[in-house]
């Protein structure tokens, strides 16, 4: 019985190798996947742009160092707490690509970077969010480098770029003690496309943005010297990089049920699963001991709700998947459709959202070629201290 | 205006007093309506039954030992390492409402609660798990206590209690070197219910179904000493516990809007919540500090999607809440309807459920009277190794 489902199957044969062999649940990553979907990233950019990627995905120290031996220029990341690990690890330079609001916060990041000698690079789109970065500079006595964060779709943070108050920010930036860096977007939109075509269309309108914000800040005299974009969709499905100076990608080492849906990645892609274990079954579904606190309740992306169930489960020697149909906490319902899988064995799911999924555990398995190894979620959240 | 919400409204003049002094996002607990949740089960319950409340909620030991304080008898645990987590602390005895497949995890569980004095009841639905639970009690040399699971009507984990299935297992257990603790259920499927008077339905069912069940066993010679129910809203929906002799509730200790949906709590009786600073504002939506990796995608417990949104925010002085209406992984988008609150400014989030947002956390605040003290979330997932 074939299940209705996209794409190319999971060879199980030849990926994730050794998952059956974990303690479960088990957060596991294919370690040839994961090294050549960084360096096919790296290959795609090229010279063109100098990659920052976002390391919200993985929150991982040795992720993190993979990828700058591959050739990333620095790191991008979200919460101040998740910046904070990576400067005191020596990786960087940190974009926090999310506007600080609080002058002590700013001052202790600022000061965290000179401590450990780290370049740091903040965000704006509000003035009372610049009266925070100036009064955070002047408690730490280093003036900050700041990018005025642009609104390209995703109707979330930024400046709207057609607005005279966007311009009137960055004249604020620049005229100011702070270092005004360029712009800095996030195509988040991008992930309710309706596949590739949607996708490139999100990241042409995107650059034509901001390419014009540019043209008009720069006839009035401001100097834009990088933009920086970044989203895995947008940098993925579109390979035109002209003018912009960094990408910050964040999912594409993982990739997920997502990428495939938006038609950016094939299963073979896909280096984050979740090994579980058959715990009981019933008529209906065989009931694995992973549930929401271990693959999340995610659907989706950004509220995206376009997954059907919360995964699929793949088993040794079929070649469709069972879905995933509902979550408890740690119990997950996998519609059976009459083939029950035997209690006690192993499946590997395929989340719809890789970033929470390593986001709910304390380490993620390497399965590499004969050897495995654990490698820690240093920055999952929850730490709130700098 | 007000906005359109289901019940009570909430007072911050009383309710979360000094959570706008939190840094953010951070999840907060009023810990005087934690105590009088704790309380009022107890109460609820009297001696009619035991409580062993289900520490999934909280992860915590310091509030385990609260519960422990106020009268609970036990607690129940679902992950093997959560489990382990409060047998270390001395805290038990520990019914793990989990089936074990595993004879090397159910070996390393019995001989850890041995070693610390701490009684270990399991459960158990399958041929296949009670094989494993009499493999790990002789590689562990203790055999294990056991519950039989019955499938109330959730249609997740536990024997038909219709079938001759579970006769059969029940027989099995009675006759081998196991004890027989009794019977066990789940009825989660309350979460689903429309309201107290659904709620009361399924949990008159679920007495029905045990009683009936318990009566076929011993008229067949088996005796069942205990038998074990445990969900918030069909304990907090049904006074009835007759025959009952356990009971295991998990989530009213903090309560959340699933709650209030089902009609068994007021706004008044939620003692968790999350703590945000609004960090951006566009035309729609004020944008604060958390998304899905601190709220969760859980729009209701048990993969019900009753929530409309992702919780409400509360603005001190404003007696209506504004809702969540979008997540990112760390940003909430909160519908401001014209009303922007100032950057910088403090909300707080009230969740769709609870259990999942201390999951989230490594620690949680707790606002008492004029201090807050910082508890640990001690079993929080991710961690495996028992």
């Amino acid at each position: 019985m074939t299940m209705n489902y996209q794409g190319d199957p999971l060879d199980l044969e030849r990926h994730f190798v050794g998952f059956t062999e974990a303690a479960t649940p088990r957060v596991v990553v294919d370690a040839r996947v994961l090294d050549a979907n960084i360096a096919a990233m790296q290959d795609r950019v090229g010279g063109a742009a100098a990659l920052h990627p976002h390391i919200k995905t993985h929150k991982s120290i040795a992720i993190a160092r993979r990828q700058i031996a591959a050739g990333a220029s620095g790191i991008t990341a979200s919460r101040p707490n998740e910046a904070a690990v990576f400067i005191r690890a020596g990786i960087g330079p940190v974009t926090i690509a999310y506007p600080l609001v609080e002058p002590r916060q700013v001052a202790a990041l600022l000061r965290l970077g000179a401590e450990h000698g780290i370049g740091l690079r903040l965000i704006c789109d509000s003035e009372e969010g610049l009266d925070s970065l100036v009064a955070g500079s002047r408690m730490a006595g280093i003036p900050a480098s700041v990018f005025l964060k642009v609104d390209v779709g995703l109707g979330r943070v930024g400046v709207d770029p057609q607005s005279q108050r966007g311009v009137a920010l960055a004249e604020r930036i620049a005229g100011c003690e702070l270092e005004l860096l360029g712009l800095i977007s996030h195509a988040g939109q991008a992930y309710g496309a309706d596949g590739r075509d949607g996708i490139e269309k999100i990241a042409r309108q995107e650059l034509a943005i901001l390419h014009g914000f540019r043209d008009r800040l720069t006839a009035g005299g401001i100097a834009v010297p990088i933009i920086s974009i970044g989203s895995t969709p947008t940098i993925c499905a579109h390979a035109g990089f002209e003018g912009i100076a960094e990408l910050r990608p964040g999912n594409y080492v993982f990739f997920d049920l997502t990428a495939i849906r938006l038609g950016i990645a094939h299963r073979s892609d896909l280096s984050l699963a979740v090994a579980a274990t058959v715990i009981a079954c019933n008529d209906t579904h065989a009931i694995i001991d992973a549930g929401s606190k271990t693959l999340s309740s995610d659907l989706g992306p950004h509220g995206t709700r376009a997954g059907k169930g919360y995964g699929e489960a793949w088993v040794v020697g079929r070649d469709a998947p069972l879905p995933v149909d509902r979550l408890s906490e740690e119990h997950g319902f996998v519609a059976h459709a009459g083939m029950r899988p035997a209690i006690g064995s192993k499946l590997l799911v395929l989340p719809n959202h890789a970033c929470p999924v390593a986001n709910l555990a304390a380490s993620l398995l390497l399965l590499g070629d004969r050897t495995t190894e654990e490698v820690r979620v240093d920055a999952r959240n929850g730490e709130l201290h700098l």
